[in-house]
């Protein structure tokens, strides 16, 4: 068999092992049988447990943000983009429910070296969102262009937002709502929001509060 | 001096090394030391390492709650609770950054008995958020109810993107937004839609997508 299948066996096992065990008690022998791997041709192939985990972490990251790349088309309008983009994201995480624990639990770990990397991942998605935020808020026509930290606070409040979303629909009992459902529920709370914002546009209408 | 007095200084230490070294590389000496006490006292009030980190997750989620219901008047409009308890919860987390850190961070680690912990004082301010959209959503006067389903992803929504501002407000470098500039960033991304919502007006506007 070549490297590359078995390395993406092992890297599969990995990671549903991973997500069920929490980083600190799985096994490298779970991993290695759920394999169908010997565990010396896991270390061979992946060098070490907290190594495996950076793989499985990078390959889980970086199919993420190719989907949401792929589900969006650079020429559409902002709205557009980011209906389809967190579709995309929902789509993923609800087929990939491990993949999507890994990286949202066991990986935000503080202290430990692969929080970098999950950090680093985490930017390039919050970096997304921010041109997209930026980009609609663009002074033209008269409006009133947001601040850079605005625009910031903005992209992570909505990352944040699709996270957790993330997790409730895969931890749901009962019907587990569509990607397309959860998308809308988070446009339904923040586009009108946001449009309104880079239409200089603010919250609280003067006497609200 | 009286235990209280001693353990307090105990649970202050501990916060402040989880959250620079993270769980796992906290020691129970440097905990000592910084509490100016003997390690043999800190396992005589506290137990274990595990217990005092359970201790001090139930000690800044309580401080936390207790601060958001008290920033709260139970007999004001909705949209003015929430404004106020954002207000509270951002006041709270900058004041607190280490209590925060362990609480969003650390003690997430799936797979481990304190996740428990932190899942359930997370739920408790889930179901805050949740009574107070289900509230607005109330059928009157024509009004269309939400599904409890939908009410209940856009509660998780919210509550993600505080969590995720919080994290993005004590990590800025430069100027740190204040308590109010943050939860007004929340609240002009998020009130239109949900006073649209539980309006019976939804996302998108026919034509749009």
């Amino acid at each position: 068999m070549p490297r590359e299948v078995r390395e993406r066996q092992m890297l599969d096992a990995a990671v549903e092992v991973f997500a069920r065990r929490g980083y600190r008690a799985a096994s490298m022998d779970e991993i290695a049988e759920l394999a169908g791997a010997s565990k010396p041709l896991v270390y061979l192939y992946l060098n070490s447990k907290e190594e495996l985990f950076s793989a499985c972490i990078r390959r889980e990251a970086e199919s993420l943000i190719q989907e949401i790349q792929a589900g969006v088309e650079p020429g559409d309008s902002a709205e557009r983009r980011l209906w389809c983009g967190l579709r995309a994201f929902f789509a993923h995480t609800a087929e990939h429910p491990d993949g999507w624990a890994v990286l949202s639990c066991q990986a935000r770990i503080h202290g430990e070296p692969f929080a970098l990397v999950v950090a680093e991942l985490r930017q390039r998605i919050v970096d997304l969102v921010t041109r997209l935020i930026a980009e609609c808020a663009q002074p033209d026509g008269g409006r009133k262009p947001l601040s850079a930290r605005e625009v910031s606070g903005l992209a992570h409040a909505l990352v944040g937002a699709a996270e957790s979303l993330a997790g409730w629909a895969n931890h749901r009992t009962g019907a587990v709502p569509s990607a397309r459902e959860t998308a809308a529920t988070l446009m339904n709370m923040a586009w009108v929001g946001l449009e309104n914002l880079t239409g200089g546009r603010r919250w609280p209408p003067a006497a609200a509060v």
